[in-house]
């Protein structure tokens, strides 16, 4: 058994991750199922793979797939921060309780996110968002006292 | 000599992070090259360093540009998942057959995707996305049975 | 004290890589701060935390916030190879010259892009573009020595 396995945060770090991933391959097949629905595909070749009669996106998106869309770039955005400063902080043997509250804090706001996002709901959208944001500059704080220690 | 160059798992890992990271440098270029040849720019206060004669691109980008740009944002969507899930999969001293597997199958199919998207080569766009993504849903299931067994 | 801190190259990349996601939510932040100054917000149900008399963005955004997007988006493009590339470059024991000048280079680099981006400061902005590119590049071909040697 590998060292890294036996170590709680990185546990910890290897199950945020494997969510945050899934949720992020969700996203892009829900992108395209949407488009599938209103009857569009992306690019004059997928006549081939897409239902009969679909007609092509062209410059603008349906609103539900762009709202998907937003929600999407919105994760990207921010994940590979949390992959980059997760990992840097169990590397650097970051506290327990700073590993629960912030990664736990990242995962559950921006899984919420998402969903808050797609459902339009202010002001949830915006406090699920601070909530990922101040997890990644938590991060931060702790790994900069840590490494400049 | 460090632990890691000595472990096979982590020698394939940094040989497809770097092809892949490569390709997206090349898919980067290649948007700009492909701008210039449409004898466009995209920001006001590049005819400084564009061709004499190019005009801006304004809201839309010609065809082939949006085309490149597409496959590059598709790779830039799953990318930092393999980043990330590559390198717990090593920490967490996941099986070599197993990496050799999805790390190969990403790798290859990622590539692959890219040139069948600038080629709009269908059903092939399709196919190589498939399996980009089953190979990182693999990755998912053998990280969590490793990490909560 | 784990290994890790005691690294030097992992102290420099996660004092850049803390940098460069400071960075990004920096830029995150003003994105969303040009567009409540152009008197817009970009989804429907943002009045409710949008200033009052704000109107929708549409499909075009003002240009000021546009030109922020993609320096934003142009960040997140290059931002995850360095995340990878620096650590796995960290993990297999690379120079400590090279770290110095590839993570440096590179840091200092993308931090001027965006700066030279958003004040439209030409050829500067290719100069760093380029610097940012060199530093990712030179990264591979050291890791690539390193793993295949």
């Amino acid at each position: 058994m590998s060292t890294f396995t036996a170590d709680p945060q990185f546990k910890l770090y290897a199950i945020c991750c494997s969510i945050l991933s899934v949720q992020m391959l969700l996203l892009g097949g829900l992108t395209a199922a949407k488009r599938a629905k209103n009857m569009k595909h992306l690019n004059p070749e997928d006549t081939s793979v897409a239902f009969k009669g679909t007609t092509l996106v062209g410059d603008t998106e349906p609103p539900d797939v762009a709202r998907i869309q937003r929600a999407h770039r919105n994760l990207l955005e921010s994940l590979p921060l949390f992959f980059a400063l997760g990992l840097i902080y169990v590397l650097a043997g970051g506290s327990p309780l700073g590993a629960q509250i912030c990664f736990g804090a990242f995962t559950g706001a921006r899984v919420l996110h998402s969903i808050v996002y797609i459902n339009a709901l202010q002001p949830w959208r915006t406090i699920t968002y601070a909530i990922g944001t101040f997890a990644l500059v938590g991060l931060v704080v702790q790994i900069l006292l840590t490494v400049l220690a």
